[in-house]
């Protein structure tokens, strides 16, 4: 259930980071105080690192700009893209539950609901989170572990118990994430309907996650949600998101893990202009008539049992079968290679006992 | 979008038989008059066929009772279930668009929207039907067809035409479907949430299909739309609808058809005496933990490419597959291929050109 603002409760408040990818001032977090404030904020900033980012006073926030991952990771921080909000996922290398947004302060706000009430986006996250998925049978009044709600009659009991939900997938009002060709079609299309509901997206089934309003287990799921190699350098963007869904999507079906969508909404107040994204994206419209049939027949081996071995097993199947769409996905292939090694190197027991990965601390 | 009563359209008015299986008068369909009396209803009449069932004056009414379920169908009238509302299958062998509710006027009835306008079920059933399905991907904004929705970034191009929706699954307010077990648990929970969305099956997902409020069109899937045996001289009740919906959806799966599910709602006002569905249902919840990894499991041959060549091989694999939990799955795969023999004895164009099934009259 979304919170009212009156009534703000911090879960997982010593567990969970917000990551932020950003190249500006971060006065929008005054409108989220009430809700963010409890929490870390690790904010990865993109672009030229010596520009100064402003945050509001009071928010415990760590921030890494270039110099940092660079730093952090010496020649593996190749796998991490620069001018891209892909690059956020370098945010993602600790902590245990993460939620990230986007940065734009005129972008997006804090929604409402039917009611008038201020939706606490963190705090119906982390709800999706905490209860079980039911990917291998629909369930016709959605989420069964929602208050009120139940399985419906032919529902099979041995799978009502469910399995642990990986990742939260939240949605927008107003502006609708559209892609180029869409936006340029529909101008003027706003979403207005607010939809309360949340619900499992069944085994087998790709879906497109968009990182606007998303929060993960990263104990579960945290090695797949890579953002690829977008922006500065490379011949795609827009598609940082939707790789790490398709990516994750076919590593938790293996893993018998859940992905929930639909509630909390954000308000996304500010459309991008279809003709410069059109340029970023392009690229991705051919590509995904390819890339979704291969995710789509994508198996893993049975002894892949852990979600870093899956990776790497998807990340030689990437280049196999995908590069003869573009060179490009050679070198993609590459980086989620880096990426896990990345991984691995932040998160051996030795590198956690002994050296904490640090950014400057602002505030 | 659902209809405001004041506003009542008549959609595929030559098109669409309402059929409603009934042990009693029909003095409910008074509340439904404005939306059903533009449509042709085929009543079936379950029980006791001397007993004299009334209609409101007005309605163009036609009613079948066992007797001429006898007449008509001959020895094949043994796949037509008695004193179980499985019998309404019987009023799926004629006209093109079925829309199917159930009889007890004490039971349910029309539901208002949050804006407190009644709902015309049979107008969303009807929109449903008649803009596609996007079974091969997620959209998460749920229905694209639906005005001021899209498909969102990331979803392939090539998938956005979509396929034809066989079924419209609506949804009912107040009492939920639940089976015994739930009732008995939780006998005040009630369905208060209007979720305002429509969406799609994905493929090689199975579903919980009631049969309280559903539409398809007969002519792409009326053959796998076998209600089964149920109720009197059988081991079995309250499963009739779920049968028929996991059989339509391998089928449909293997034909590239859709099955859509939410909106619209009725309102559902009276729970079924959970002491006295526990005993129609007991054995079907033991055998839906072996049924439903055999329908996961079925695949039918490429050479199936009408829904009788499928229901057909269905039924073999029923045999073969099920007929060890318990010999009702043998007569049950008998039955199954009898009623495709009466359905192609009632649909054959020599038939239709010679004799039409007629029943009573009504009004």
């Amino acid at each position: 259930m979304t919170q009212p603002s009156s009534h703000v409760t911090a879960p997982l408040k010593d567990e969970l980071d917000i990551v932020i990818p950003t190249i500006r001032n971060l006065d929008f977090l005054e409108q989220w105080r009430p809700f963010f404030q409890p929490y870390h904020l690790i904010i990865v900033q993109d672009g030229d690192p010596s520009k100064n980012i402003l945050v509001p006073d009071g928010f415990d926030c760590e921030l890494y700009n270039r110099n940092d991952v660079n730093r952090v990771l010496g020649p593996k921080s190749s796998c991490i893209s620069f001018k891209d909000s892909a690059c956020r996922c370098f945010g993602f290398l600790v902590s245990k539950y993460i939620f990230t947004i986007d940065d734009d302060c005129f972008n997006w706000k804090v929604a409402e609901d039917p009611s008038r009430e201020e939706i606490n986006a963190l705090a119906q996250n982390v709800q999706n989170l905490l209860t079980p998925s039911t990917p291998f049978f629909f369930n016709t009044l959605y989420d069964p572990f929602r208050e009120g709600v139940d399985f419906v009659r032919g529902y099979p009991f041995s799978l009502r118990g469910g399995v642990p939900t990986a990742i939260s997938h939240g949605l927008w009002l107003n502006i609708p994430d559209y892609d180029a060709p869409t936006q340029l079609v529909k101008p003027l299309e706003r979403n207005t309907r607010y939809v309360d509901a949340v619900l499992t997206i069944p085994k087998g089934t790709l879906f497109p996650m968009c990182g606007m309003n998303l929060a993960f287990d990263r104990e579960l799921i945290g090695p797949a949600m890579y953002f690829g190699l977008m922006g500065d350098g490379q011949p795609i963007g827009r598609y940082d998101d939707m790789w790490a869904g398709w990516c994750a999507k076919v590593i938790y079906d293996h893993l018998r893990l859940g992905v929930k969508t639909g509630l909390p909404y954000i308000w996304h107040s500010k459309a991008s202009n279809p003709f410069v994204i059109l340029k970023k994206e392009y690229k991705g419209i051919y590509w995904q008539e390819d890339i979704i049939p291969f995710f789509q027949s994508v198996v893993l081996p049975k002894d892949c049992t852990t979600v870093q071995q899956c990776y790497l097993e998807l990340s030689k199947l990437v280049k196999e079968k995908l590069s003869p769409v573009d060179p490009y996905f050679n070198k993609l292939g590459d980086a989620m290679v880096t990426w896990i090694e990345a991984w691995d190197l932040l998160n051996s027991p030795a590198q956690e006992a002994a050296a904490p990965v640090d950014g400057v601390k602002k505030n």
